[in-house]
């Protein structure tokens, strides 16, 4: 065996099934002797009043001391006021980056094959804003703010990831056609950090025929980069070429290395507690987090398990057409890393 | 035969490829003995100081007397200071919704089958306000507007439209959990013109949920009803589950039954004047323009006879994997319709 530097992280085991499929991560870091000192974090139950949400500011320091976490769904609470778990970790933790990977799952099947794409979304301004009025009764405006520092910020993140990863493209999703002023803003700050990086292709596509090529022909695409709700969207669009939410991992990435790692599908009220839930999500995210660390071997070995025993068919949860249950599957991916 | 009463239409053919696909149905309308007087209008070279742009004042009339028309592409004209040509249309005629339908070209395969759906899109305000301005250096402000008016416009079209064609559910498409005001009166429109449609299901989906599900479940849906922005977006989408925008038909609807059917496709100029063109989707434009006359037979004949031709395979244009020129594919529809 060998033994690696042992590392600190926060884990937040969300709602429903999230303390089911962190578990799963859990006992195969154990199994696959990954180092990992938990700091498991609850979200609470009454709004904080430092944070304006369930998130409580033990939440918040936790992520900032470990810089490093990993994060199951969390519920959305009802009612009015406060802002939304997500929003507020994106905000006060100033994690500006999401980066998905979307790839095909070997030997689950959809309509696409071959995909092997990055988004990179901006993750603070856009359409995000919060700034919303009724101007007279009937009329809202809805601000979308782009400004130069966030999208240069994203430009040059989306730029470096590519060349770290050996991807070769980078195209910028926009509709600067329309919106000239706010877009345009994004694209210029693209093609300024663009011609930084020689050695990466840059493109432009406008978003409705980015979706359009997307569902057509997705393999033209490598790095995707784009404002914050061209972003959702496409992220989830491209999610559900390969087979949805539960099985696409995600990154949210702040300044001086800082990145929460998240399983972005919901919490499944229906079958929290069943012991039916599928942790792949989860479990890709957590490889993201390693890799992100520096610790890409083991990272690989996480996703190379996971990936395997969902090829080899045999252990496959109901979502994706089995009857294994989160355990079976969890002692399957334990099995294939030994 | 059958003689039925003559109509006026305006006919813009456009630019690239569009003289040659508007000559297509030109000479089909005519061996379907539709009785069809087209006034034939061209956009101007320079742009018109009464418009703001290279639309006349006598092409806008030209739709206004006859209150329908069908349109080819037209190319983007290149500098700033003057409005789109798609936009100017929109705006002057105030066309307010715009409806494509979506469905498998018979014998044309994608990755999808059995696809049977509407995306009917508010097409005057939201992201297209066109209100931009650069706050400080480096942050720029978009206005999206989003009025009672025009949202309750869009769901009673969405609604009567579903009743009318015998369909059964009708979808809003929002992103009301972060555009909490403006999203949510578009949803509050939307839920009380429901109400009055106790025939049709109401239903409602997160905009990127929508995208998730358009490409992995697309059978679940029907009409679909958004804001102009989410509406450009998802039409394109779900034109790329059939086979792009040189198959799928749209039209435009303003106030008093006016209407302006167009191919959304480019202006091709690679292949203009080629005799290479694919009239298909200005043919079934103008078949939505028929059956929004009241002529439902005449837009069914045509609708059959093109999907006919496509269904048999021997005379496919290039973009459809044939090597038919528009002329034999022409004539191949009018062999078919008689
Ligand atoms: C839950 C919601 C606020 C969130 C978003 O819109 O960003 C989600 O869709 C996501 O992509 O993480
Ligand atoms: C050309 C462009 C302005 C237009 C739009 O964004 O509405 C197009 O994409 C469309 O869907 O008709």
């Amino acid at each position: 065996g060998f033994a690696s530097k042992s590392f600190e992280a926060t884990l937040f085991p969300g709602d429903g099934i999230g303390p089911e499929i962190a578990a799963s991560v859990r006992e195969i870091f154990v199994a696959a002797r990954i180092p990992v000192v938990w700091d498991e974090q609850h979200i609470g139950k009454t709004p904080d009043p430092r944070t304006n949400s369930m998130v409580t500011r033990e939440n918040l320091d936790s992520v900032l001391k470990h810089k490093i976490g990993l994060k199951g769904p969390m519920a959305t609470p009802i009612g009015k006021g406060f802002r939304s778990l997500n929003l507020t970790l994106r905000k006060e933790l100033d994690l500006y980056a999401n980066v998905r990977p979307c790839f095909n799952i070997p030997g689950y099947k959809t309509r696409y094959d071959g995909i092997n794409l990055v988004t990179v979304r901006e993750n603070t301004e856009g359409e995000y804003s919060g700034l919303e009025h009724e101007v007279v009764p009937g009329v809202v405006e809805s601000l979308k703010i782009i400004t130069r520092k966030a999208s240069s910020r994203i430009a040059e993140f989306a730029f470096a990831y590519a060349r770290e990863n050996n991807r070769s493209k980078v195209t910028a999703v926009h509709k600067a056609n329309i919106m000239k002023k706010a877009d345009g803003l994004f694209l210029e700050c693209c093609r300024e950090v663009s011609a930084k990086y020689g050695d990466i292709k840059y493109e432009e596509v406008i978003v409705d025929n980015a979706c359009m090529q997307l569902v057509s022909n997705p393999l033209q695409f490598d790095v995707l980069v784009m404002p914050n709700l061209y972003g959702d969207i496409i992220s989830d669009l491209c999610a559900g070429l390969v087979g949805g939410l539960g099985v696409t991992p995600s990154m949210n990435i702040g300044m001086n290395g800082l990145a929460l790692a998240e399983a972005v599908h919901g919490t499944a009220p229906d079958i929290a507690g069943k012991n039916k839930a599928n942790p792949t999500a989860l479990l890709l995210s957590s490889a993201m987090m390693l890799r992100h660390l520096g610790r890409r071997q083991e990272g690989d070995n996480i996703q190379n398990a996971v990936l395997g025993v969902i090829a080899e068919g045999k252990y496959r949860t109901a979502d994706l057409g089995g009857n294994a249950t989160t355990s079976d599957f969890t002692k399957a991916v334990i099995d294939k890393l030994e």
